[in-house]
């Protein structure tokens, strides 16, 4: 019997409508729709989606680890074999993966376990770390501009190395990592350059001036964007 | 008289498919679209995007310089007014924009000119770079990495050093810089991560072992990814 295709499905930061033509086409159409469901019940990938879904289609949540420390691992071959079981059926699935799937995504786990034993097709999404400088108004990178994106998670020495040489950067990640982060924005005189956004393109996303943020109000699913500074004229 | 809005409308890297929703909604339905035409001819902004075009839209070309040397800036300032002079009699004005408006794109120096003269959004769009890892089939960063994204345009000794340090990085607008980088890579043993491909998503997208590619072959629209060896089992 032939197998079924295995789609990693980038839907975005969160508007349903930055889903690209080619993720709602594949939604609509598999058989079967696979979605993380974190410890903590958060589920924000099905409920992107959720308009787009219907009752035919079969449901495969995968309870997996909020973090991805190597003890994490077989929750991911657990995951696996319960997509490949319909794979091997015929059946084609789909893993929603919010944002863009190939960047710190917890569907690249799932890849490595089963990318060498089905077809397998990867559709690009909108990363949040762009969408957010759409949502901030605020323009990235220009010509010989180099841009790095750094999780908050990094120790201080290595985030200020690497802030200290970007034209503009990214920090995601930030949840309690946050007043550090702020410390070392200080230090490099990078504040007034610092644009804060939480939950980008979702119905509760936040743009906060960061001198008026309070650390522990910060949830993981924020960034700071550090825009270029180069100016053509 | 009310004035329009301005959109910067992400069209993503090719594939007319990876347009977002939203990017479609607002590209069948706008009365005016603008796009650049380069100096060499090519319109590849108009081209991903021409079946959704239909014959009672408006068409701006906008003659805009293929680099944006400080000299080039004239064009924008009338690109700018002729979409300005749209926006004043109420009409809504989408600028084309491959990939990611606010990444590296030509939109951002009419984004300067116009967004505090008139509502303005931006659309975020599939970046190449990330669509590229899709479809090299390469996850880009885990958990802590640092991705670094850099135009090959840079000196030698710059890109050397962005490299030495980033845990993934995508270099940009190789063209005619390709031998450089190469050598680049070279030195810092990082040929063997490194993925070549030209025209990501497009029809006449190219995938080649970076070794086997002669310099003088490689187009402005391609790149270099080295993927992460983060492993996490």
């Amino acid at each position: 019997m032939k197998t079924g295709k295995l789609y990693g499905l980038g839907i975005g930061p969160g508007d349903p409508e930055l889903l690209t033509l080619k993720a709602h086409r594949i939604l609509t159409t598999v058989p079967v729709i696979a979605y993380p469901t974190l410890e903590n019940g958060k589920v924000l990938a099905r409920a992107i989606v959720a308009d787009f879904i219907r009752p035919e289609q079969i449901e495969l949540p995968m309870p997996l680890p909020f973090s991805v420390a190597r003890s994490s691992q077989p929750a991911y071959d657990v995951a696996a074999e319960k997509i490949a079981a319909h794979l091997t059926q015929g059946q084609d699935v789909a893993v929603l993966c919010e944002g863009e799937p190939m960047l710190y995504g917890s569907f690249m786990y799932l890849f490595q376990r089963l990318a060498s034993r089905f077809p397998t097709e990867v559709v690009p999404g909108i990363s949040s770390t762009m969408a957010s400088a759409a949502m901030l108004g605020a323009p990235i990178t220009f010509r010989n501009d180099v841009l790095s994106i750094m999780p908050a998670t990094l120790d201080g020495e290595t985030l200020r190395d690497r802030l200290a040489v970007a034209d503009a950067a990214v920090i995601i990640k930030l949840g309690r990592h946050f007043a550090k982060v702020r410390t070392i924005l200080a230090e490099l005189a990078l504040l007034d350059r610092a644009l804060y956004i939480e939950r980008a393109t979702q119905p509760n996303q936040r743009i906060v001036p960061i001198t008026e943020l309070e650390p522990e109000e910060v949830p993981y699913w924020s960034l700071i964007l550090i825009p270029s500074q180069t100016q053509p004229q």
